[in-house]
């Protein structure tokens, strides 16, 4: 049987569940596609270290160059993740003629043109299913499966840590502090969440799904990016009031001849498919203009669904190669259509907001004057309960509202003499 | 550039559709596969019908073995439905070297062993996303995607006519014939609905799903089909005060060394993500053992989702043929761990069932007793408001049961003298 060698880089987590599958599955996979993957060497800096996997101490290296400069070796298999040496690793690696499989969205976010203008120049393919969702499929899909379309938009949970913490808080109506807690404790948050909760990793994924769908990488710097560290549980509870469930969704979307590109909380009306999706799960619903709405939904996270994604990787690199030629990555090219990235003062959105006023009268009319004065118009008003003597929250849902007039009224209003703290702002999507 | 010629048997409803789309994509399919896709030559019955695409008069033939039979054409798309004389004209197209694409579910359900072989056989292959689910990318999902993953379950909505009655039932509190009406009004029904309302075709594409998860093509006449014209307004309402939503779903499911293959309504927990699917909209929830629960959704039918998902394949096939080689089609393998086909009798469920008895003292404990000697155990009894003098609805949840043991309660139940009515039951899944 054709044989294809395979190099890792990275005896981490999902390395080691890579090795895992293609040991376990050999045979099955050998029946479909024909062919046998053979792990020649498997390179991590720690040896030592003790991995739910064992292998021939043989196949392990300390320098990832043994793997590179293997002529024998077909595909680099890229598990270390951040930026360096990854980076030199993979270039290194297309320079020497292989493809590579890589899960590393930091890396692809941050440095894909450079990559992909490497991989493209050598007539190799860099495959990345595991950054995006994890075991969802939703690289091919977009790349293969809806390969005629043309999109309009692509709307993601894509980072599990911050999805299970507004889940907890919607749903066990608990707090920020203690829904972090229980993720940390059960897992799903990292001793350091920044990255999670802030949005950055969700940012790394939507520069993906963005080069996918639109053909174009943008730059993290272009997208706007907003965390949930603010998102409170009056906000989650007040939402809910309202038919609305927050979620920290990645949004890319055309809006005429403008790309919109931003991470943030939002209120999905809670009968949205998006709106169900909860705990660490991840999805992606996509708006295309022949297939329609489509939405791929799946665990976001995880050993075995980033291997068995970084597998998939592999074995369509093995058809690639017995191929004998390059195949094209069928990556999206550019939309012509899209002339250039819409300002974030020029977004217009529906808008939740909250304000802490003192409750006498004349406020809301000071309010309602000040947000009519930037163009504001309201769908609803709720004065809420009391929270202590005098001090009241009100709860506006806007109709569509540019950001610089929402920005400019907030401001205004939260310079009154009645409003007794920051005012919040949340957009609204999908209504 | 590299020229790929196709045939298209078919100028329908999807075949229109394909041909659109091949020529208002041309520049960009082009672009990223770096081969022209040439409509060499469109077979059809009815040339003077009105289509909604024009094409040049020379392409049309009313003979569909001139597209079989011509040395040129590499790939013939089969958009004509039905079993005969599309068989012939697959299996001819097949025997002169060229590859397939379908979107006949009826077909390949009733013939596919014999396709399938002839294909591996002639060393060609024949696509079909657009069989299930239209266009959203679930075959490509499961062959390639979870190429590595082995299936406990795989659960369709994937019939858009009854989703659609079933939908407009629960949220419109209306009945099944007005819901039926409104589906065909709204052409959401064919003019016969029977196929659709039946089960037939979620069966017929269960068959595929199954081919592809477990790797073995089940007869029709082995899959459990039950349609949705037994579902009354009253079940959906009292499956909602439960915290349920009934849906028509497909499945195939692993238990022990025996696969269970059925269609039938199914009561799902109100927040389980295929509870969320409404209207025609169809998704395929699937649990597997690397990747995890996945759930793909999107439109069920219409005329561009179709055509997205054949010019897909049509995509793939020149892939394939670029290669050079006969490239394996990934279709899965016979999973050797299933011994067979579990027996209707032998599935087991929890059920709800609906008695409709006369309001008298006793009743109840009779058919208690009942049910404990078939060795029924109850999780809920809900006795519901008189319909009129004496008659009152009983509704009851029920642990884990055989399906013999249910049937044989029910048979006996519904032989007492206080029972006014035929007894309703129905399986609950996920839970």
């Amino acid at each position: 049987m054709r044989k294809v060698n395979i190099g890792i880089i990275g005896f981490g987590n999902i390395g080691s569940g890579v090795v895992k599958i293609l040991s376990g599955r050999k045979s099955l996979l050998a029946q479909k596609i024909e062919t046998e993957i053979v792990i020649k060497k498997i390179c991590d800096k720690d040896l030592a270290k003790k991995r739910d996997v064992s292998v021939d101490k043989a196949l392990l290296t300390g320098d990832a160059y043994e793997i590179i400069n293997d002529p024998a070796i077909d595909i680099v298999v890229e598990l270390i993740g951040g930026i360096n040496p990854a980076k030199d690793f993979i270039l290194a690696a297309l320079k020497k003629g292989k493809h590579v499989v890589t899960a590393n969205k930091a890396l692809l976010a941050e440095h894909g043109n450079e990559l992909f203008l490497e991989a493209a120049e050598r007539g190799k393919n860099i495959y990345f299913e595991a950054s995006v969702g994890a075991g969802i499929p939703i690289i091919k899909a977009i790349k293969e499966g809806l390969v005629a379309n043309k999109f309009d938009s692509i709307i993601g949970i894509v980072n599990g840590t911050s999805n299970y913490v507004l889940t907890q808080m919607t749903k066990e109506d608990c707090s920020f502090d203690n829904a972090i807690a229980q993720a940390k404790l059960k897992g799903f948050a990292e001793k350091d969440p920044t990255l999670d909760i802030q949005g950055i990793d969700s940012a790394h994924k939507l520069v993906l799904l963005t080069y996918l769908a639109f053909g174009r990488i943008v730059s993290l710097k272009d997208i706007y990016i907003e965390g949930i560290a603010q998102v409170s549980a009056a906000d989650i509870a007040y939402a809910k009031e309202l038919g609305y469930t927050i979620k920290l969704l990645a949004i890319a979307k055309k809006e005429g001849e403008e790309l919109e590109v931003r991470v943030h909380p939002t209120l999905l009306p809670s009968e949205h498919m998006l709106a169900e999706v909860d705990g660490v799960f991840n999805a992606i619903y996509l708006s295309s203009d022949l297939a329609g709405e489509l939405m791929f939904y799946g665990p976001g996270a995880g050993q075995l669904p980033a291997a068995s994604a970084v597998v998939s990787d592999i074995v369509d690199l093995t058809q690639d190669i017995k191929a004998g030629l390059f195949r094209p990555t069928l990556n999206s090219r550019d939309d012509t259509s899209i002339k250039g990235l819409r300002k974030i003062e020029e977004f217009e959105n529906k808008y939740y907001f909250r304000i802490t006023a003192v409750d006498k009268p004349g406020v809301l009319a000071k309010i309602s004057g000040i947000l009519a004065k930037f163009g504001i118009s309201i769908a609803s008003v709720n004065q809420k309960e009391k929270l202590k003597s005098h001090i009241v929250p009100v709860v506006m849902v806007t109709h569509e509202v540019k950001e610089k007039n929402l920005r400019g009224a907030l401001k205004m209003i939260d310079r009154l003499a009645e409003i007794k703290d920051k005012s919040v702002a949340i957009r609204i999507e999908g209504v």
